[in-house]
């Protein structure tokens, strides 16, 4: 029986998804807790959407997994609540559920949204520590904005794609590429007396990119690049020309794995699985 | 010479704000970074507003001390980069500015807001572990709100008193007590096809306390018994009894240290300070 759980954590405590020897990673941890939950010595090999690197966090990450027999009579609910007893405090299963046995977590997947966060401010945020990258000087959002729609649509992305890449081609199609900004509330006298800067000038930016699939480091790669446009170092005109010439050398190095969320795995209807896009900061008052 | 210092941190990896034999306390940290910046081996000793507990957070703690002649001609925001060059991720200092020798962080200051986060939902958020406290189903705002009211005003808190409390009296005036709630956007399918809870029901409540000063536990105390409230356990016309009653044994137990910040502090205009208060998760979208 094939099963798919909705999984979500804090990226900062391990080296990655991927198991590695030391068995330091997502999938090492969850592996385990399964073969506790079922009970069952035997290794439950699991497949994920996407597989992110040290450091980066998931609010929707989306596994799949065959079990034995013996474990096939638990509702969904108890893969939930008993899954998440055997898990550290830093990854939880949101949700889980029986699904056709030609599902494959990663294969069937059709699109996957990342999110990217980071804030710009003189002083570092310690609030922030890990999980959102940090700049130490406000950005150009127009620049960036007008940049970013150069690389919406189907195209070559070797230039903004990881020397370790396994991916057969680089060709994908970014649906999606939004930079959004918010500013945290402030009240009270904000200066200082004698002009010392005293109050967060903080500045958070979520960029929101949506594609097929996305090839390995191309969001850090497009985040450090836009950064360069960001900053003035480049005009928005010349990532364009990063992506047109193809070679990884020509754009920004990677930016930092904080601010990384995967947070929405897309599938076909048929398999009526959640796929609710999960921000990991964006709050609105309610109205009450 | 009198200097002030406002510092932000993240509580998790301390054993609170007050000095320890451990010395993993954020005034032992703060002290050694001084110390490293000013280049002398003498102790600075440092006066705080708020003397949080082990795994309190605060955005805008104040801190006032005295420096010897030899550091005196350093510029304000040299205080800012260079401290900060010594102190780990999880600490920063936001502003420093030179005060007159009467000021002090803790008796100087007339008023001190707290916010208390907390998060409801069925499973837990991995990347609020820490963060914000954590409740498994949703609570009764409205109940809470009007339990609230009773509070207000100058009362003897002993009620929310903790027996180590260490305060020559336990009468406080309670200014403010105002309770918002949060919900994470969503968007796309919420729900599994067979019924099962998919996405995040979650719902973020923030506490917001001012008063003149805070008994020791006083904030964990109310938020608990605000909780037997929302939860309905007990009436809002409850909290209002246990507090006429002064008896610590009436009220619940304390609530975690997760989703406490000390979020501002306020000083006679005179002493020229800057006191916004600074919540740590109230973002806004902005206008474009």
């Amino acid at each position: 029986m094939r099963i798919a759980l909705g999984i979500e954590y804090d990226g900062q405590p391990w080296q990655g998804w991927q198991t590695q020897p030391s068995g330091l990673t997502v999938q090492d941890t969850l592996e385990r807790a399964l073969r506790q939950f079922v009970g069952d010595d035997t290794c439950i090999p699991t497949i994920c959407a996407g597989r992110t690197d040290a450091g980066v966090h998931a609010t929707a990450q989306v596994v799949s997994f065959d079990i034995p027999d013996v474990a096939c009579n638990r509702p969904a609910h108890a893969w939930i609540r008993g899954v998440n007893a055997f898990l550290p405090p830093s990854i939880a299963v949101r949700w889980a559920q029986p699904v056709a046995s030609e599902f494959n977590a990663r294969f069937s997947a059709t699109a996957r949204r990342y999110e990217y966060w980071l804030y710009t401010d003189p002083v570092r945020l310690p609030h922030w520590h890990g999980r959102m990258a940090w700049y130490h000087e406000p950005l150009d959002i127009a620049g960036m904005q007008a940049a970013a729609t150069s690389l919406l649509g189907t195209h070559d992305f070797s230039a903004f794609r990881s020397s370790q890449c396994q991916a057969k081609s680089p060709v994908r199609t970014l649906k999606e590429l939004r930079i959004s900004t918010f500013r945290p509330e402030a009240v009270g006298r904000a200066q200082a007396k004698d002009g010392v800067q005293a109050i967060r000038s903080t500045q958070i930016l979520c960029f929101s990119l949506q594609a097929d699939a996305f090839l390995h480091h191309m969001v850090r790669n497009l985040v450090g690049s836009l950064i360069y446009v960001g900053n003035g170092r480049q005009s928005p005109a010349w990532l364009r020309e990063v992506l047109a010439c193809r070679q990884r050398c020509l754009a920004a190095p990677t930016f930092a794995p904080d601010g990384l969320y995967l947070t929405q795995v897309q599938y076909p209807v048929a398999f009526g699985l959640p796929d609710a896009a999960q921000s990991p900061f964006r709050f609105y008052p309610d109205i009450q």
